[in-house]
């Protein structure tokens, strides 16, 4: 599917009206209607690209008749200095939508920097680098397609695609054991069921349960290691909570099949990318 | 105006859809309608605190008859293991809320946080912290909001609410006088002109053509106080660009009326929020 | 979740706006704006009733003020003269509204009452009905929840809460066990895997592959009977395809576990339900 | 006017949403995304086709570059095997499409095929089948399109196109002059006024206050008759209620100028219509 | 029905987005945020008033916690100085819809007041003024509702609510009679048939085709009264076309029974109304 | 900026639903889907042309293959009989947008000429003719533009676009003096203040508070004369407030900068503009 859903594009429109609101009053005062002119999008820092069919949609939106080349593409490492894109039109409308197109490119290649990143840091394991939920309010389905170009793969994307009982589940349910009885009869037949657990009594009880996948939550390298071994495949293990750049290779050596990671979309900063612009 | 304006609206409903989907499974297949529960949202981190309004509307928008109370409120300097709100009644709505309402929280506190660590740093100097048109696509209304919580100042909310000329305009307009000439035959009564300049001598062509506000884009120290001292009073004078913790303090010694930052909005790390839910 | 979702509200207003034009002309000539009245929804068939919160909503955003009061409750099952629900208040907006809300019930109640009977058909059998993805668009979440009402289980929402490999996804993979192995490298880890097959040969392909649910597509009471044998517990077995009153007892026979039906969504009759209005 | 009028555009963008959810993660995870294929959809029985234009703005949505080429047109009669249109391109929208358009071209089909029995069953008799307004809420401008394809004619779109003065309004106005009096008074000037009728004495009523349509509602065939001969034209009448396969050439033969059917667009089944998909 | 239909809500919410933009810096900046106030809206001019409703919705949707207090009623005569609302709370939103409250009222009223007139002058004839569709797009609804506020009748409210066939149709299709022949047969049962014509032998073709209504479009007033003689209450007959204050009452006397005006809708000036604040 | 913004085309959008409603049911009953027509849109008055660029998307809307063909353009001055656009294609959306484009049309082009003629009497004056917020809700772009058209000046575009501190502000705040102070602390660093102000005390409040611009409202020529003298260029005047057609000219030669008019766009009559169709 393309990026260009009709989330997107809502998300698109709005970012459009607030950032021009009724007219860009500096360009449509300064520069004639017909003059043409060639922006071109270069990145300056080293950085993962991701957003590039965003970027293209925000010109487009102003202006369909821009001509908007990809000199990159999403995925590619780039360093300082390297070309992006060119756009090519009406001197207006690309300045017009610099600032938005770059706003997008600089967060979602911000997050595919990241995750790149984590994934470099546990190269050689059998683990995958998995997002959560934290993802900021609007931008779930770009900041999730973001995580994938950075080498990541994509958790549930909402609540609806799956089973995941929580602590705060488990504080209303009464356990691990009972809330999986409870959720196995009320689910569709393509659900599975994941747990989050904070010992190994509880991984017990999410084993003899059936539990098809198992979230370790701010347990030891120690207590994770036991887990794993307890579990011996007999479901998917996730490790989650407080997990860094500095023991993201520990948690990795513990067994664990996946590490989920908030900072990747919620704390991710931004690269830098500007645009020069020239007459043609 | 509250901050739940139309806009802000939007985002909330595109943000819901996005989280929810076609249901919670885990929160429906698990939780009896009818069980009652309470929710303490609670800092996990020391932080300023900005969004409550926010939150609230993610509880009201999923279950109008739910009880939320702040405990705190926007601006409050908070730390680890200070309680923010409560929310009681009914569990489901508590449940499939919770994360939506603590992604807003953890961003906008983050902006807030940054921002007073900023303004923290030139504290004694007669500067302005502002925030940047680099914010998150759709979130244009509660980042700006979160920098005022922070104690910055909002520069232009968009390319509707003033006119400043950049460096692109300028490579295709030929100058900073002759920009600021035709800008000002063009634009409404109520508008003032700034200019970004890049050195001394554009500087000058400023003042002589009357801008009202000067933005010295990326000078080295020596350069601004330089600049303030010609300038002298005749504009205000905004230092923007490559502008960090390490060098804030002395940019704030040279005498400049604003210091613009981008990071505030773009790069600025989630806080640590979360929730504990009990029965009751 | 209540049936009120933000895409519910859509339909329900796009319905008021397709029905009501530019005004109810006969009401509004004809009945003086100040005249209160009564209306009672009255069943005139046998029929699971399902939709009552809709029906109440269509009166609320016509008036507020509206009084709407339940004599019976979803999923009951009501003889012809049974009393639905009273609506007291203006006249007006209760004459404008009848239509639509009765349209509304006699069709999810028709769902509900078609489910109820095949529920009937196949008791005594552990076997589940479900529901399909041939619904009528736009009606997707009301017509799956008057399924549940009929005592009916949602199979996935929609194509992106489950992963349902097709005969038309078979003709451009190859076979079976390459599908269920390219598809299981790449979803989600909370995500289990249906196939549907046509012979037993696809059924051991689909065993070996370890596909979590098969569905056996239009095959006789004996191949589904061998199927099952086959496959002994070792993934979950869903009937689909041409299955009417005639034959779903033989269906359920055969041990499957599940059977699915386009007919509760595409083609139920409605049942009939009027409402007699009175002066009050 | 072409179908795809804002509101039909409207409920097409909701189904699309409400069917893909995040994605089609089964298509997506299993087909290429640069792999051409070839979608035939094929009638699976005798049916009279409605719809078409539908179907290809489902395909267009997902990817302008679709091409869909119709291989028989709305109102054509086809018979089991009869090819109804070719999709080609790219494979994963033709996969993720697939459901959507044939859950509304079994839907419309399944109204024009309908309409067409009652219209065949009246043949010779100079009566025309009319729908009402029991239809699908969300669907009016569909269904009334498919009414029509199948030889029946629209009575009026929605309330503010023409007065039906019904049971309900004359129970609050006090008698059919009475009602039909005030009515005259208030409409613009374009407007008839029909009156539903359920005795001689109100027929007599409506003539001497000179309704412009009587409509007869559950009047047996002796007391249509009588209806039809007293009016000698003086007002064109319409029978509707309980009526059906059985009954309705007994109807016509009352010498009634229209017939109106709920039926034909809240219970008609829906057809059976599939999709073939082959690599190309 | 309410004025404030889903339509009229749409073009508020766009009203207030247009004139509110990011936000009321004047007032934002001056005003405490809990400073009470109240504002008396007072007519300046003489004028019937219309819109109330609007105008107390524009405080509404800006501040629920408004008391919004009506001192006269829609279609009450105002002299200059009469007070025709009070508003009481925060002064900030009191303040922020002013100028949109007074837009609505202005505009509103300036149309009733100008119907007003126009009823006025024809006092004495058993003729009725109407509105035409050349009302402000996007304000059908409300215009139209001034238009009786003053006095007048409403003509159709859009092409599916009546056949008016037009000069341009003719000019295509052939003639009167050939016209209305076509018509007739395609048309739902319940819509009458309006022709616009130019000189009598039109007049006649329409008649001896059974027009049921007949436009006098440009004629003298000579013609009209021919033309009411020879159709002799065969059907209604309406003037239309470069009637104004000078010659509406010998158009009265020709004795038509409709008299239509453009200018009510496209060209009534505003009338002139404030608001005075004060501090409670 | 095209005239075309997301919000014009939602204004579009809305009006296009309002008149053509379920149908234009004149033109589909009596032209035939396939006929060929050329529609000419002619001036019936003189008048200076504004609004070309909405006509044409009128039609585009309802059939994209039409072909517009503009004989005129906006800011001509026409005479009765100019031809202003051609359209061709087929007859049916001809006729059908005939009425809203021209609708668009009349009006935009009757405050384009309303302007230009007040921007006529002032010819010689060094003073320009500005609009205010007086503008039809829905409608503020268009009429703006229109305005410019026409030879005028924009004023602020919305509340958030400019500092106009008034009566009502005054009021509440205390004076002139303690107004612009509070303000000046408050705002963004682009924005200036205006102030209205009703005699020579308060303008000298307002200069010595350095107020940018300043508002007389409602003040006799003599009283203007002075307020400029004693200005004197410190700040920017405009001249608000009973100024019409008879006294501007007296107006403008006090000396003010600024005229503002609220009847350039609350009150300009249509302008007359029609459309000839014929077969081709």
């Amino acid at each position: 599917m393309s990026l260009l859903t009709s989330h997107t594009l809502k998300l698109l429109e709005i970012s459009l009206i607030e950032d021009i609101g009724s007219g860009d009053i500096t360009t449509d005062s300064l520069i004639p209607s017909g003059l043409m002119a060639k922006g071109t999008i270069i990145a300056k820092s080293e950085l993962v690209l991701a957003g590039l069919e965003v970027a293209q949609a925000v010109f487009h939106r102003l202006d369909p008749s821009l001509s908007f080349r990809a000199l990159s593409k999403d995925s590619s490492r780039l360093k300082r200095g390297d070309r992006i894109a060119a756009i090519q039109g009406k001197a207006r409308p690309i300045l017009t939508g610099e600032r938005l197109a770059l706003n997008f490119l600089q967060r979602l290649s911000g997050i595919a920097t990241l995750t790149a990143e984590y994934v470099r840091q546990v190269q050689g394991y059998k683990v995958e680098i998995l997002d959560t939920r934290k993802t900021t309010p609007g931008w779930r389905q770009l900041e999730k397609y973001a995580v994938t170009v950075g080498g990541g793969k994509n958790h549930r994307f909402n609540l609806s695609q799956g089973v995941l009982i929580k602590n705060n589940h488990l504080a209303l349910v009464g356990g691990v054991r009972e809330a999986i009885r409870i959720a196995r009869q009320n689910i569709p037949p393509l659900m599975k069921i994941e747990v989050e657990v904070r010992d190994l009594a509880q991984v017990k009880e999410a084993i003899e349960a059936s539990a098809e996948v198992i979230m370790l939550d701010n347990m030891s390298g120690q207590e994770m290691t036991e887990a794993v071994k307890y579990i011996a495949g007999r479901a998917w293990v996730e490790a989650s909570g407080a997990i860094n750049a500095d023991n993201i290779r520990a948690v990795a050596q513990t067994g664990i099949n996946f590490i989920s990671l908030g900072r990747l979309t919620h704390s991710a900063p931004a690269v830098d990318i500007h645009m020069l612009v020239e007459k043609t």
